[in-house]
């Protein structure tokens, strides 16, 4: 929301075009170098951080309503974003009901019975991105961005400290059932590069001769006839990412244990 | 619900209980001596099978939502419940609004502007149980129950044969992550009869050296000084859940590959 006026014009009229009683939240992960950060926002009326987020229109598949939403707070498109969890279980979500009208101008305008005050329940999606790529802007709502490191995190808002450790779990997991690494790596990267990916996901170091082996096996990877020299006596092959296996791979799954 | 009475007090009242734009829909797979199975339930005027489902209370926790819902329909308590999915791109639910109102004389009585008559995003929960003990009763909106074999499904109502694909595949997985077996086997089985619950739910062969050896790198099982004859030259030794390394492997994860 760019203006004052067009927020105000949602709070108002909101209910004709949106669900009220969903909301999606969008945790954005950002790999770039070695770093595995995560996108936070500050919202407008609130001190603390959380993750953007956003309504469903009422006649709006819930996929588009999300990708709408992570373009209009972050200017990316066709990225990969995948759905975690729903969450329900909240107290503070069921008994005090959250609402765009934590601003004490709006709560004065509006009141209680704005379609806004009332519970909600979240669902949650995730998105890994390059973080070098992302063009982020505020907005009225969203005063601040940053990207965080996830190994240090601030306590976050509502029950996002929760949504985050999901979401991460969630991708770990699919780490062993989808490859990742496109839009993630340069074209032409080595061995060690991709494994060093795989670590800083997982958060944890892989074995340097079983990962290779398991790796090639999924044959989604092509050796190229080109090293990239590193040292005086180190200069591993390159290697790229069969686009066509890579998409097959992510269609019908894969088995992965190291 | 058990009478007419109670279903004409839930379509004109239940607004005030319960979150109208969201409904719970529960996959409850059954396993039973090599078989597969899903229960499917007949609803009051639709003809065509689909899954028991029900509605989020204003101020009741999401998984406790699904607990009572189940245990509603199946009489069953205490069971293994697994979110999966949360279904929102369905273009029957976006612009045809199912409801409740599917039957004539309630559509005659209530009307369009009824809390049921909208759209309504779909949270889908899956539980995978010994289907020998389950005891179902119909009831006035379930009007019959019936476990289908996974592999001969019937056309089913909304989007459900999607779900029940998602159900399937995300339990699939989870075999991967997550022990399973307890309340499924006899107390004491051989490690065939292990092999053969995971054959059935993944709907294919595992490698008869490799399997064994693999369940037994999880920790999760304790070879009993005991054998079952089953033929002349046929006694495999016998073992048992070690639950508290079960209930371990249940809470923090594990990685199989087989």
């Amino acid at each position: 929301m760019k203006s004052l006026e067009e927020l105000y014009e949602f709070v108002r009229e909101g209910h004709k075009d949106y669900m009220s009683q969903l909301t999606i939240e969008c945790v954005i992960f950002g790999y770039h170098d070695r770093q595995l950060k995560v996108l936070l926002a500050k919202y407008m009326g609130l001190n603390g951080w959380g993750f953007p987020s956003g309504f469903l229109k009422k006649e709006e598949p819930l996929t588009q309503a999300v990708a709408r939403i992570v373009k209009e707070r972050t200017s990316l498109d066709n990225i990969f974003l995948q759905q975690f969890y729903t969450f329900g279980d909240n107290d503070d979500r069921i008994h005090s009901w959250r609402s765009m009208l934590f601003v004490p101008e709006l709560r004065k305008e509006f009141g209680e019975d704005n379609w806004l005050v009332q519970r909600t329940v979240s669902i949650g999606y995730y998105a890994l991105i390059n973080f070098e790529e992302a063009d982020i802007k505020p907005d009225i709502i969203y005063e601040e961005f940053a990207w965080f490191s996830i190994a240090e995190l601030p306590p976050l808002l509502f029950d996002h400290n929760e949504m985050v450790e999901k979401a991460l779990a969630t991708m770990r997991n699919q780490l062993y059932h989808q490859p990742i690494g496109y839009n993630l790596l340069p074209e032409k990267f080595t061995l060690p590069e991709i494994q060093v990916l795989y670590e800083t996901i997982l958060g944890k170091e892989l074995n340097r001769r079983n990962f290779p082996t398991k790796l090639m096996s999924l044959q989604i990877l092509t050796k190229l006839d080109e090293k990239r020299k590193i040292g005086q006596h180190r200069s591993p092959f390159l290697y790229k990412f069969d686009k066509e296996k890579y998409e097959e791979a992510l269609k019908n799954g894969i088995v992965l244990a190291f």
